[in-house]
């Protein structure tokens, strides 16, 4: 669902970050600076930067829930980079009309599940870098720049080479057969929401549904958080698209002990 | 205490943002970029988002210690909102010079407690509204629109009709018999400070105030914290013009065990 | 290394928060309100929110790492501030290109060991403070207020009497024999990884290295985390410029047990 006015070809002037830099320290800080010394009329988003350390995937779920949320044209700077200093590759790609700057590590996987049009770049532009590139901060020294250089209309291609393909991990995709649907957990949020990869178009409108994860069974959606029955399971179709599974009130991942790849089973 | 200038007729340009949505997901990042693609030159400022989960009381108490210190015309944003997707009612408030955005569940009690003036309306207007409207983020699809319009300046009537009258929570209120009153914990800070409903102007300039909480008794004020003996429970006036109880460079409401609603005693 | 153009003459508009408020409270938001109150056009960068509360020596580490990258003319606001309300003076300082407003307590010592050319003024402009100054919250009262009018352009010496001298912390300074260094663990980042105040230019370019610190010896630097063996501890060149000791995809603090303060001993 793109919201956005445009096209990637006009900067919104928006920045987007996505990071595991967590807010104890001043990462975060250091790169707004940076941008806004290159782009003084960005407007800088955090999306999170609680994402567990390293974990790439987690990053990618989260990205392609927001993205689509944003002005088309808006820069999206995701650095969860554990091999920063390695040979990993530093990549800025557009995604339908949206841009991306980010680390070669499969973090854009997800996005690029979504978006049939793409093209991506290899960054090499060090004269667009800090002068001094550290080994362990390319948020600070490489993208951030370069998300700051793009947010002020600079071209994809001045980046760099264009590359065909990109790393990719894994993105669980549901299996159907029949009136039945397996998917997983594929990711929780704050409040202990299951979060599946089952999408609502899988399912015919006014379905009755039987829903199975674990020992539990759950009979049938409801429509929001608030008409579960206190301390049962309940179903409904989420914010973003896709099956989740609460408690109403309370936390289900913590009470049942659910785990991220756990099955989910759907029969209608 | 109104600080800014103008009123709620000029908007400000400033949207606040208050939740329970904590800052691991990138919901409260998504609303941002829904505002921004109404009104791209929203300011926007993070009131807090770690409201315990379905802290409706909370929520309204750091409310109204943080709206005022805000431009007039500033909108304020607020979505704690257990009953998403239920029949609670989406209001939009102009209370005193200040736009106020929620569901209509109590958040805004301590607000209209301290302002006369105010209107309230019903949200109505889907067209204002992101195109698929979920069950369980109006956050996103409902009061991040409508905070953006008003953000630019479209007029309250202009969302639905005037109502007359809001769910209230209990805004506890002190009781005063010759000199002595009784009020009660309403927050805790951070540091653990304990903030009472107790306001100053209860008490006379310069009196001698004796303090009792739980089986502790503290015998007059210190005016900073700074001034407390360390390890002894001290009583000062707070920043937000409330008695507020602390302990030197440490954490009262750990050390002493206190509890929201817990009953203090003043004497002079 | 400073990044940004300009001087600190022509403001940048933009205005830094460094605190130990936290963000579960909404004391941060409220001095942002104050600030646009001001300045309309400031743009505000949170650095961080949780330095330990009233660890004065945390956040001057923090801030010194943090500021070279900001444009030069920002405006840097620290409320660090154990004394508040009690004799402590507040304090606007501009160092090399940046402008600082911050209680007196130490919190710019790293500041002034890296700028050979600063000046101070005492902060007395009462009529620039909100109308009711409390004691508790000088951050909203005394020091949003003038970070929002020096963010506007007002000139330094319009706040109050120039100072010769301010109140200093110790900054630890390594001690080099011969061809041994001994520092110490200055800083923790989020990811466990142990800052010392080893810098880089000690040691001779391309230097074999010997890294001792508590129990454990490290043989030769890496050049980013990724090449390091899992569960050995590695040492390398940090963003900062300084020597960092790190675990592969791991927390070195709580594996090895580290302090701050800590003794390194470096050999080549």
């Amino acid at each position: 669902m793109a919201i956005g006015n445009g096209d990637a070809k006009e900067p919104s002037g928006i920045v987007t970050l996505l990071t595991d830099f967590g807010t104890v320290d001043a990462f975060v800080g250091v790169m707004k600076g940076v941008i806004l010394g290159i782009n003084p009329e960005a407007r800088l988003v955090d999306l999170t930067h609680e994402i567990p350390a390293h974990d790439v995937e987690a990053a990618a779920f989260v990205l392609q829930m927001a993205y689509p949320y944003f002005p088309h044209g808006t820069v999206h700077l995701v650095v969860v980079d554990p091999g920063v200093g390695s040979r990993r590759r530093a990549i800025a790609v557009q995604a339908g009309a949206h841009l991306f700057v980010a680390p070669d590590n499969g973090v854009l996987s997800w996005v690029l599940a979504r978006e049939s049009r793409w093209e991506a770049v290899l960054i090499e532009r060090q004269d667009l870098f800090l002068p001094e590139v550290s080994a362990t901060f390319h948020g600070r020294d490489v993208f951030a720049p370069v998300a700051g250089h793009l947010s002020r209309g600079l071209a994809l291609r001045e980046l760099g080479p264009a590359i065909p393909e990109l790393v990719r991990t894994k993105v669980p995709q549901p299996s159907v057969e029949g009136t039945c649907a397996r998917g997983e957990i594929v990711y929780f949020d704050r409040f202990g929401n299951a979060v599946t990869n089952l999408p609502r178009h899988l399912v015919p409108p006014h379905a009755d549904l039987t829903i199975a994860v674990g020992s539990f069974r759950i009979q049938g959606l409801v429509s929001c958080y608030d008409e579960g029955t206190e301390g049962m399971p309940m179903a409904l179709w989420g914010s973003a698209g896709y099956l989740e599974l609460a408690l109403r009130r309370d936390n289900l991942r913590a009470r049942l002990g659910l785990v991220k790849g756990q099955k989910v089973y759907l029969q209608w």
